[in-house]
């Protein structure tokens, strides 16, 4: 059985000129890699026929499926439609189910504003050599062109809005079905941990002899980011069961080498982790963050099902809030600082009483580019975890810029509470 | 004076399985484009030698800057540097220099540990047919390669690290200068604007005569996101400022077409602009989140020097803390619940006065997937805004999953701040 390979093809001049980051196109990669399909190559091009074209052009020799997103809105500025209408051969017609799908939406979302506008109405023109593909989210219908036949040289491209959301909604309610149903799919499967306290060159090392023995049809990937390594199993072959069942031991075999560092046998987020922790134990956590200003709190309510153990935070990012909410004490802030070991003390002890939870995360730091002093320079965080019995408290000194000296502040403080938990509940 | 083309090449399985979200294109393509270097492609391929290959052949047919990001770690799966040592025709040989680094950087990050593992040495090595860009916060050295001659098909081939922080040290200290030194770069310019309060469709209907209006070399462009629209012009020529004489005027117009919804004329996010209103007019502000879990205090935050206006928030995602921090009334969450307009009016209330501040934001919502009740489905979300006279309240009624749905509630949160400040300061 032949590789199934993938294309994308993001369409928009934004991406190119750094206004907008990319998040489809993973999003995408993720959808069809657990369907069997690699795709092994993502293009970003500008929003002009010609580079449409070059890259339908260049894709399709190395593709069997290419997915454009992008270019399909109701301005002047997007020329997708057109340059696929002339590259297939076809002219435009109304679609009609489109049509009905574009005046139900405007119906609802200006239910005051009796007549549509034209250029929306224009977006249920689509080109007559394709198939449609409803957007039940939006107004730019999803199209399919394919060329060959089935078993021979069989090639589909598929056309998708921009907008996340709409675009999301298509990937899983069509085009995930009609690939599974039109190709002959190898099947992959991926085993991922994740390991916390150690660099991508020491993990390396504990795994190099593991990695060396590896059979040829697995492949071991680090995935660093910000003291978090990810290790990523993948197998590929003709059944996934099969595979599960070979790569399953060498799965175990890299625990165990690893094991002190472990994090999870999941492929989950930190946050993840520790509220998983916390349902199994029943316990509660809130946090009392300065230099993080809220984006702790904000990774632990990003998981579903957190207010099951998340009671909340105190962004105490003024000298008055740290005193006046979390009862840290004047003299304290005065002759330590914020951004000390007795201030997140206090901060923790504050948070505890304040917050009436099981555990607490205080952090406090100075995060740049300003609020650095002669003996506190940018990066110096200080940071506590505590329950009613115990505190721990630490101190960093990172050397980032302010959102990744947040972000890694965040990633270290859960991983943190993640380990005194552990401690507590053997 | 012709366009100088360039293509990002991103380099990673883990982009490609949808693991990791490309930002390194985006800082990338800002960089160049500044300096007038126009990046008409970004490429994403696998940490396979021949899909490098197959890509600098492809790109260097289309561009004549090449700038390649990742595959250059320590472990074996980093295969960058041995392809382009083959593609160039080039051998291993040890930069003294960057070995030096990797020692130095070691020494820093493990003191206690003397032996460098072998590793990481052998990231010194490099091919001997490449100039060696240093590497100031890292062990992986950036490499230069260049085919042609000066003003003779000159093409560059830059390969650097795929670590955030320190790809862009190598960006800013070593490729920007070198570009700018050895091409006769033309001129762009770019003018952007955010609106509020209208979609695209209806923001490009306010534009259309205005669009159909611009000479060739200025263009419009539209980048929508939950409900704000970017507005941005752009220019292409010889000579910045003569671009910049020209392009003010239709962008004065353009400003002048939106002004009803017209939330800056900078190319800046709403909370920077929020918080420059609140440094001008000497004010504070204050949150009080439930639903959105900290993401408006953390987008607050994330501006450098928020510190100066902005307190605190509560984090208030349980009822004890809602009532305990905030004052909220035990009868009014068992009367109306949690998300009501009654709980978030008290919420606003209780904010002002335990932080402080002149202004206030307090929101409560249900962010699914779970949380909805047969009255209030996921997506329902109320949201104040105060000052000590004033409050304003509003409902949302959101459709989009629970990442997003923070994300809307958020820039809606910030936005209507906007307004009730703009309103109180004329």
């Amino acid at each position: 059985m032949n590789n199934v390979n993938a294309s994308i093809i993001t369409i928009g001049d934004e991406l190119l000129i750094g206004q907008t980051i990319d998040t489809n196109s993973a999003f995408i990669a993720r959808a069809l890699n657990e369907i069997g399909v690699w795709v092994h190559r993502r293009v970003a091009i500008g929003d002009q026929a010609a580079a449409i074209t070059k890259a339908l052009d260049t894709e399709k020799e190395m593709a069997s499926i290419i997915i454009l997103t992008g270019g399909l809105g109701p301005t002047a500025d997007d020329k997708t439609k057109d340059a696929l209408c002339q590259y297939f051969g076809g002219k435009m017609v109304i679609n009609k189910d489109a049509l009905q799908q574009i005046k139900k939406l405007f119906e609802k979302v200006y239910p005051n504003q009796q007549q549509i506008i034209e250029r929306n109405l224009q977006q249920a023109e689509v080109p007559d050599v394709c198939t449609v593909l409803p957007n039940k989210r939006g107004s730019a219908p999803g199209m399919l062109f394919s060329t060959g036949e089935k078993n021979k040289d069989f090639k589909i491209f598929i056309s998708l809005p921009g907008v996340p959301y709409e675009m999301e909604g298509l990937i899983t309610d069509e085009v995930i079905p009609y690939i599974q149903k039109n190709f002959d799919l190898p099947a992959i499967v991926h085993k991922t941990a994740l390991t916390a306290g150690k660099g991508e060159s020491i993990i390396a090392e504990m795994l190099s002899s593991f990695e060396k023995d590896l059979p040829k049809e697995i492949q071991l990937a680090y995935l660093p980011n910000y003291g978090l390594v990810k290790l990523r199993l993948t197998a590929f072959g003709h059944d996934k069961q099969t595979l599960e069942n070979k790569i399953e031991p060498y799965f175990q075999k890299m625990l165990s080498l690893v094991h002190d560092n472990l994090v999870t046998d999941k492929d989950e987020e930190l946050a993840a982790v520790v509220g998983r922790l916390l349902i199994e134990k029943n316990k509660t956590i809130g946090t009392a963050e300065s230099c993080t200003g809220g984006y702790i709190a904000h990774q632990l309510t990003a998981i579903p099902g957190s207010s099951a153990y998340y009671a909340g935070s105190v962004v105490s990012y003024s000298y008055e809030a740290k005193e006046k909410i979390l009862g840290v004490h004047h003299e304290t802030l005065l002759n330590f600082g914020a951004v000390s070991e007795e201030t997140v003390t206090e901060m923790a002890r504050g948070a505890l009483k304040t917050l009436e939870t099981d555990y607490v995360i205080a952090v406090s730091g100075i995060m740049g580019p300003g609020g650095s002093t002669p003996d506190k320079p940018v990066g110096t965080v200080w940071m506590a975890v505590a329950d009613a019995n115990t505190i721990q408290t630490r101190q960093l000194n990172l050397r980032f810029n302010r959102q990744k000296n947040i972000e890694i502040t965040a990633a270290r403080a859960l991983n943190m509470l993640r380990l005194f938990i552990c401690e507590r509940l053997v």
